[in-house]
């Protein structure tokens, strides 16, 4: 059994493996080659934590397992991230658990990877502005994982507490970018990309703030009562999601079927974008949304990169299992 | 992070241990100081396997995580057990995983264990003849768990495939016990107890072969479809199970329930039995049942013991993780 711990994880996976395994799972999702199985999610009644699972099968690479762990919110204070999470791979051909793998970094890195894709396929080619709503641990790697998308010239930022915008300063002096903080109503209007990552649970960016051709990828809703957009505005979007089961559940899209705005068959798969089986953006002046809610198959790509350049590079650590 | 591989397994669990783990998770579950998680098992339509998960937490004992893995029928020309598991624990304060512990052995000592709990808190006090139904790896789990209950004098069986009742002979004789090879109709007039460990899609043991105060515990019956005993027997006997949700989901009560012969509200808790909350068998003309359809906890409960003897011995692998 292959050993990957956490700390060894930054020195073995780039960004653009990611980028890589997150846009050919969604690739194989579409095709139906790829599923993931229902999620578990469940508040264990200790330490207010939530725990659970995401899973699935990719019959294309034989990825197979799935990623536990979850939210504990104490963790903070013993100098823990509160996100926890490993990955389990197994081997598709003998049902025997092939490599346990370190999940914190590799959730940011595959969910910065899913907008990124998004962004890839249906952003405005001329894009040049970076709209950032929300500046928490994983508002970084969403910046760096966009910036490599399109010729960004400048990236625009707001949050619920502004005294945290300084990490979306530092990126982007990281990445060469001004930035500055900015109204909602002005991330709409100027703002060619919208990277929403927060944990709202009621909408933050309104239908009447995006008065232009923008592309939305709205990754911080993953739970039922998380909201970060307007149903309204999600109703006038073009609307695409990593796994449309989990869209109209669990992700942005659950408010806009509940009011009954939109049904299931207005979202499209972005694998389905990806594969050239569905169109992307039709126009400059149409507004795109990526829905993107983490799918369990997401983890198995990434953690199986890693396990392979571990490999690769001679350094996975194996144990007598 | 701690390794307890699938080889250190007889080394570290005794049937004792096994027992008490189980029996103490039954009177938790009952006392809804722990719970499973709903279960996942998906056919990956890849090598004929069936791979998902049970899980679960115990507040009382802090054990958190699942068992993953499930059955490979081409295992066994490659040299492999078919039903292939680990467990994972996770540290309940923290959400980090705490240990990765090989499960096939430990499987097959939870499954039996918990048709000794059922055969301790159930069966006749002076039971003379145990009937076993089934001759497959797990039947002689089965059979030198029940041992250690009752003061058996002789063994009696039947398997669908009588070339493998060696198992059973070979098995009764290291316990001291004759055995003899028996019909369905003997078995179930002259055994005190009877386990079923098949995995039959259609019942073997019938109503009309019962003929006095037997318990019998159907250990085989773990997803829909599978059957062992006539639902009519289910029916008139006095029905325990492990969890009531999965006995009439997936365990042998779910074709009593489908019927309409018996009632959700008709099985009780082993674990009530346990904890004192609820009677037991009440005469000795009674057919007392237990289905045992084989819950996470279980698996937790006997890993987590795994892992505390491991760490006691000073033979735990830990690893960086």
């Amino acid at each position: 059994m292959i050993i990957v711990p956490e700390a060894a994880i930054a020195d073995l996976m780039t960004r653009e493996q990611a980028f890589d395994a997150v846009e050919k799972v969604f690739a194989s999702m579409s095709r139906r080659s790829a599923y993931n199985f229902p999620v578990i999610r469940e508040a264990i009644g200790h330490a207010d934590a939530l725990y659970g699972f995401k899973s699935g099968f990719d019959r294309d690479s034989l990825a197979l397992g799935l990623k536990s762990g979850g939210y504990w919110p104490g963790n903070a204070d013993k100098g823990l991230t509160n996100h926890q999470s490993t990955v389990f791979l197994f081997d598709a051909d003998t049902g025997k658990c092939r490599a346990v793998v370190g999940g914190n970094l590799l959730t940011a890195l595959r969910t910065a990877a899913a907008s990124a894709v998004s962004i890839r396929h249906l952003a405005p080619k001329g894009a040049k502005v970076l709209g950032m709503i929300g500046a928490g641990h994983q508002s970084a790697f969403q910046m760096r994982a966009a910036a490599e998308q399109r010729g960004f010239e400048k990236v625009i930022g707001w949050n619920y507490h502004p005294e945290m915008l300084a990490r979306l300063a530092d990126t982007a002096a990281e990445l060469g970018l001004p930035f500055e903080e900015a109204s909602l109503e002005r991330i709409g209007a100027e703002a060619d990309v919208i990277i929403s990552i927060t944990s709202s649970t009621a909408p933050i960016l309104m239908d009447a703030h995006v008065t232009g051709g923008t592309h939305i990828a709205c990754m911080g809703t993953d739970t039922k009562g998380k909201q970060e957009v307007d149903a309204a505005l999600v109703a006038r979007a073009t609307v695409f999601a990593d796994e449309v089961a989990q869209s109209i559940s669990i992700g942005e899209c659950q408010h806009a079927i509940a009011q009954g705005l939109i049904a299931e068959g207005d979202i499209e798969e972005l694998g389905a974008v990806i594969n050239g089986d569905a169109k992307g953006r039709s126009s400059d002046d149409e507004v795109t949304l990526f829905d993107g809610t983490g799918v369990g198959l997401q983890d198995l790509a990434v953690a199986s990169a890693v396990v392979d350049v571990a490999l690769a590079k001679g350094v996975a650590v194996e144990v007598d299992f």
